[in-house]
């Protein structure tokens, strides 16, 4: 691990290895919060197993996603870490990378959508971040972040396309399984498949032989249907979910890890998402986003088919309270 | 203690010791759950000192009165427990109660008034207690109780003026203690003075010297009142406070342990309580109630004037999504 760290962040280009995952959970403890992990009677007995919740709603910046972003920003050396990190996100990424370099003491530059909401700006500003809006197409994104780079010298580090970043998103499947002992089943959401790449890669290193399942909206099922395929397919036309922290699509890479990795995707609709949340705020008085609700209807979706003992991964928690769906 | 427990759960007339509470510890471990102690940069920002907040939301039953039910359920004797339990709650304490009592496989008998929400009901029936309706006036629901008693020869479970529920109330700070180390101070809401009474008690027994602060509506300042008055007073005419879980008034023993052992009562207007519950739900992903947004309104009301580590109690999390204050 140790040569693919040094002055390494932007030209590690395989798939990460279990002992990248362990790598990142020992560079990043300290760094980020070892979450609780949360059960629930009444939900054990709607899905008909024990069901252990990894609760990365709480942790710092209200996602899992400042896993990886820290062990991308602890892996620069000197003196790329002077010259910062950029990125393009307009969600959980965003506030993750600037807080992960504010707590360096490094630059982030982060290109969001000149639709972004004000919440969200002001999100990766609280945290230190620079934003340089832009149009809000991916393509203008992704030239905005380039010019970025191109500029200030900063380190891209992509929200999932990464090894270091999904190695540290590995690290929340690695503290569940330390912290429930062995379990039959793992859940998570899959977007562009930054975390259920990092789970998949954690729970069989950690436990061979346990299901890892992925969890989708059905309005956004580019993933299930890519690996249905055995091919990376794009997201369809049509309406899109409410789950705003899964609208990425698969990159090569995490196309890949899922194809070799992963027992299957489950989708689920948008009534059952709003279901699934609302049990999370009500009865476990959790706040999880959409998204992070996507694994647990998932399990809902299915009751009494699931194996006797199963992880999930809440992912994130950062809701607009002023519009909930209920 | 010992003899304070053989048959003796309705013969305990006194305040409870330091003893009582590390005892009630004892008890009810492995019954009730031990919650996180939950930190953010923000709220340490906003109210200048270290905020470690003890998430009894999280608790089993949504609020930390399952402490003091468990502890009450536990010391009866085989004979008292065959009989059961009675108590007169519109709030928390009926469904803590009802969960005790479905744990140690004996009945719960909760007096309601007759305009209980169909939720509340519902949620002390799903933990298998029943549930006896009478009129909405103190004078009903004491009667009603007394007449379960006398029907049924259940041991009456007082949701405050108690000492097994006051002594098991303050395990929460206890764990609290344990977990984040030293405190100058610690913040727990009043209603009736049972968790301020219990958190006191813990919290000098543990760490003489520790400044107790309780928090109270404006619009229930009762407890404010009667500390500053020497004296017991009842609830002010005028508006209701939204923090529903505080109605309630001191009780003889409650007001004695305060009266000895508490420093100071800040008390926080309606707009302080949505402002700090909102800041929970956004900020630390929690479902706080209102009730237990109170004490982190008091922190926010007098930023820069606590000392440097303070710890507060979060006390339940049973809100109606319906009916959200914004």
């Amino acid at each position: 691990m140790k040569d693919r760290v040094a002055g390494a962040a932007d030209s590690f280009t395989g798939s990460p290895s279990f002992g990248d995952v362990v790598a990142a959970a020992a560079r990043i403890a300290g760094h980020v919060r070892r979450t609780p992990v949360m059960t629930s009677r009444t939900l054990d007995e709607m899905v008909g197993s024990e069901v252990l919740m990894k609760c990365e709603n709480l942790q710092g910046g209200g996602a899992f996603k400042l896993r990886g972003a820290t062990n991308a920003v602890l892996c620069l050396n000197d003196d790329q870490a002077r010259r910062g990190v950029a990125a393009h996100s307009s969600g959980n990424h965003a506030g993750a990378l600037a807080l992960a370099a504010s707590r360096r003491g490094i630059p982030a530059h982060l290109v969001m959508p000149s639709d972004v909401t004000a919440a969200k700006k002001a999100a990766v500003e609280g945290y230190g971040g620079r934003v340089v809006l832009c149009e809000a197409t991916l393509a203008a994104r992704e030239a905005t972040v380039a010019q970025v780079v191109a500029e200030t010298g900063a380190t891209e580090v992509h929200p999932y396309d990464n090894p270091w970043v999904i190695a540290g998103a590995g690290t929340a499947t690695l503290e569940l399984l330390a912290e429930a002992g062995p379990l039959d089943g793992v859940v998570a959401p899959v977007s562009g498949g930054g975390l259920l790449s990092g789970t998949a890669l954690a729970a069989h290193g950690a436990q061979p032989g346990i299901r890892v399942v992925g969890a989708e909206p059905l309005l956004a099922d580019d993933a299930a249907r890519s690996l249905a395929a055995g091919r990376r397919l794009d997201a369809g036309p049509g309406p899109t979910t409410m789950a705003d922290g899964l609208l990425a699509t698969l990159s090569d890479r995490t196309f890949a890890i899922l194809r070799d990795t992963v027992d299957e995707i489950v989708t689920v609709t948008e009534d059952q998402i709003v279901e699934a949340m609302r049990l999370l705020w009500e009865r476990m008085k959790l706040v999880v986003e959409p998204a992070g609700a996507v694994p647990i209807a998932a399990l809902l979706a299915r009751p009494g088919a699931w194996p006797p003992r199963v992880g999930v991964i809440a992912s994130g928690g950062n809701v607009d309270l002023d519009r909930l769906p209920f």
